[in-house]
């Protein structure tokens, strides 16, 4: 029987506020640079596939990207009745401009990626969110979202912002500010969804995001899903609207979308906005 | 200012499957057994408060354990018309006791666990969830569950298999045998509810159980729940019933026990039984 040799062993490990930790066995380490606005990894683990670390923190992997991209993608997209055009503010891995994609009816959509070594990082290494990156339909900026909000004159039916945690180059993502851009920047009907962080780790960034909405917009509300791989397992997606509810108003979704799906489902559309206690005596109060 | 004094940087750390580590900052170990069964620790950290690990999984957390044992009772609970007398296999904590004595109008709650480590690990250590195992309504008996089923002559109305993982003690309650004595000893519309996996990490026994179940029982599903601390996320409990359906024959919980939950409502309920598109796809099956 042949031996398997000795090697190193290897472990990327996720530091959570210096009380959790979370580790992945590790084969290769493939990507790694300091950009101009964090430092971008890619490492190629036993557990999860290729995997892109920001500053430390776990953003996207192959096994289980799936996830966030439907529930951040699909949720708006079957609650408008006729978009047009999309905006994705980050989302640099290319995941959710793969799943607006599918929707043949969508005529644009614009992603502003502030940091182009993340789109660099992916399209080398994760082809399988960043496939569509030179779809003919995508208008790729590498940009400052916040500047092309305020500055952009395009409107848009959907917004998806699809952000790292509130610190580093996504901090202004989550102000006030950013949000009355797009206030200005969307269409009558436009729903604007955001990653809106766990209702177990920071409820009170929940809370802030919420409370800006509802300044801005007529409908707000929040909806959780769970992937593999994110900190205490339950995370959130703000939702805002100039008029649509996120349950009354939506419809099925087209079949040769649905059928590629591997998460999102009318059942789980629904039952995502249905929050725990706990949660919901936090957030209720901003909903509309 | 007085500067804190360098003492030692102690982690539990849970592993899994070799691929996947969740690492725990520890303040102290308080307790730490060989049981004839399993290895028993108990250890208070700074993320999750007092911490219990059987043969080194994490089982119960302070900070988190209200998800789990509100989602196992609750939902059953909410669906029986008028449950007298409830079993749970295991749930040595206590935290399912705990929730089920919230209900006035149950007469007697039977709980036969295996391991009496895991019992005086918990009344010694985790008060939040043993708090209950000295109630005049709790019949507590440290046996082996399969055989307690296959030979006592109660009929109950709620059956709860809080077990472990299906590895170790545990074992045998995800097997057939366990089940027929299951419904042997419950009544015309008992509902059974078990512990039943991740669909991420274990679709394989999620499917196994469910047959199982679906050649026992009349109604047959599953739900999930996310909790901050079961690696990968998304975890899932298995329905059975000789006749109610989770979602039909649900009904508002009495005032005075809702008042209490932190994570289960109505909504939560109905929700947790849409599952994601890739697990409704092995499991439906199985639905009756």
């Amino acid at each position: 029987m042949k031996k398997e040799k000795p090697g190193i062993d290897l472990w990327t490990t996720e530091h959570y506020e210096g009380v959790l930790k979370l580790g992945y066995k590790t084969k290769e380490t493939l990507y790694s640079k300091e950009s101009d606005f964090q430092k971008i990894d890619v490492v190629d683990t036993e557990y999860l596939g290729k995997v892109l670390f920001n500053d430390g923190l776990l953003m996207t992997s192959e096994r289980d990207e799936f996830v966030y991209h439907e529930m951040i993608v699909h949720v708006p997209m079957s609650v408008h009745p006729n978009p047009k055009k999309a905006l994705i503010i980050g989302g640099g891995d290319g995941g959710t401009a793969r799943e607006l994609l599918k929707y043949g009816s969508l005529e644009k959509v614009v992603m502003v990626e502030i940091d182009p070594c993340v789109v660099e990082a992916c399209k080398e290494h994760i082809k399988v969110t960043s496939c569509e990156l030179e779809n003919p339909r995508l208008e790729l900026r590498i940009e400052d979202g916040v500047k092309y909000v305020a500055e952009t004159n395009e409107k848009f039916d959907i917004v998806i912002v699809d952000s790292t945690e509130p610190i580093g180059p996504a901090t202004p993502l989550f102000g006030k500010n950013f949000y009355s851009g797009i206030a200005a920047c969307t269409t009558d009907n436009a729903v604007v969804v955001s990653q809106c962080e766990s209702p177990f780790l920071n409820p009170e960034m929940q809370e802030k995001l919420l409370s800006i909405k509802a300044d801005l917009f007529d409908k707000v509300s929040m909806y959780n899903y769970s992937n593999m791989t994110y900190p205490a397992g339950l995370w959130s997606f703000s939702y805002a609207s100039k008029g649509l509810d996120p349950i009354l108003d939506t419809k099925p979704l087209p079949p040769e979308v649905l059928e590629k799906l591997k998460y999102y489902n009318q059942g789980i559309h629904k039952g995502a906005f249905a929050l725990p206690q706990f949660q919901k005596k936090k957030v209720q109060q901003y909903f509309k």
